[in-house]
């Protein structure tokens, strides 16, 4: 048995999720607390390697005894998360806990993830906002909204997603299958929501930053399937912001 | 002639909105973005003195030269805010700019201010919420809510408020008029909005450590009006946490 925590955490103070030599991260952290929770070296083991300053609603990882690979402790399970969270700051909050088998591993499992791009395409900034939200301060059509929906639409589908992907990304195979595409206003804000059974490194991104050109109407939303062939990533936009992107919401294979 | 600027800020990473000699403050980077924008040295004169890690909504400031103190500028009006914002932080902006006479004084002209103080009573952590707002964890009384806001109702009226003021604090004069005291739910927070014609140090803040004792049933929401009768800062619950308060807004007496 693995102890499964789902977790919400804010990024900005962050260099990203996985542990790494120059610079605080997520996994750190929950490393750090399983010590002292637990009292003895765990493996901390996430769904997904967000990059620095990307936030999550909803991340899943396991924790298990470094020697053993297994964990169960006497800690009823409902204590779990307001004892993991004595020892995290308060960008972090682990929310649930479960048990899994050992087998289950909470990145290779996930069938599908969703993320959400939020937008501010106004001139005035929202400073509480800041943190959460790309500021788009210059001008937008006035159909900005229908025309980014319309080319987000385009992106469904089982696809060579080359054209979205970081350059120098050494991925093998470009092939993804996007099962949802769409935007959306709340409030003040325009919000990109992506459902996919994975993504290429900065995908959302780059998707969200095309979505800005379409809003500007240097692209039209048409064109996003063209784009698509190319397999041509100079010829997308520019890689949004990493403040806006948010890890949604995970989903794996019942049961989990 | 002066200018007027209205502002929002978020007010985390900042000793408060008054310059001092250790430590970012709000009124030193509008001195700097002035002087930036300007070209000048300039006298910026703020309607607040927000303590360390409050926020503003909304926030009033006058800028003039410092050799004049008066100042008409050759950018028009409307295009104020965008030229400062490009000279500050993310975290601060401008809204808005007017020409107010030499004789306005920002800070000795309000009539009356509010403020909200924004909680969030439950066990959960809300890590997206964390920078804006008090989190309480410990148990509350099922009607903690209605139990607050009959609480909050009774600091309404011209009193002696050194119950709700911090100890040491020279004033003179404790009296202040609260015009208006309400507890509200906004989604998953509770909302403190207090208006006045002024306040005492740390006056908010004591009075929403107050309300989460009478939250938690160790206080009775009648018991305000004798524990303003004492006096006694010893007898009111804890200084809330400066994360939690926000300048909502700032009355004027008209023409502003």
């Amino acid at each position: 048995m693995k102890l499964l925590i789902e977790l919400s955490y804010v990024g900005t103070n962050y260099c990203g999720y996985q542990v790494q030599q120059n610079g605080d991260t997520i996994q750190q952290r929950l490393n750090e607390a399983a010590l002292s929770l637990f009292g003895f070296p765990c493996d901390v083991s996430g769904c997904s390697r967000t990059d620095s300053g990307v936030h999550a609603r909803t991340y899943f990882a396991t924790v298990c005894r470094k020697d053993t690979q297994n964990l169960e402790c006497s800690i009823p399970l409902f204590r779990i998360p307001m004892a993991f969270n004595a020892h995290l700051p308060d960008d972090i909050a682990v929310r649930r806990a479960l048990y899994v088998d050992s087998s289950f591993h909470p990145r290779y499992d996930v069938r599908s993830k969703t993320y959400r791009y939020r937008m501010l395409l106004k001139r005035e900034r929202e400073p509480f906002l800041a943190p959460y939200c790309w500021h788009v301060p210059y001008p937008t059509l006035p159909d900005a909204e229908q025309r980014m929906d319309r080319a987000a639409g385009l992106f469904c589908g089982k696809r060579d997603f080359s054209t979205f992907m970081a350059k120098g990304s050494k991925i093998e195979d470009p092939v993804r299958t996007v099962l949802s595409s769409r935007v959306f206003r709340e409030d003040c804000e325009l919000i990109f929501e992506i459902c996919a059974d994975g993504f290429l490194y900065h995908m959302v991104r780059i998707m969200a930053g095309t979505l800005i050109e379409v809003a500007c109407g240097r692209m039209e939303p048409q064109s996003m399937t063209s784009l698509m062939e190319a397999r041509d990533r100079e010829l997308a936009g520019p890689t949004a912001p990493p403040c806006g992107l948010t890890l949604w919401d995970v989903q794996y294979g019942s049961p989990t």
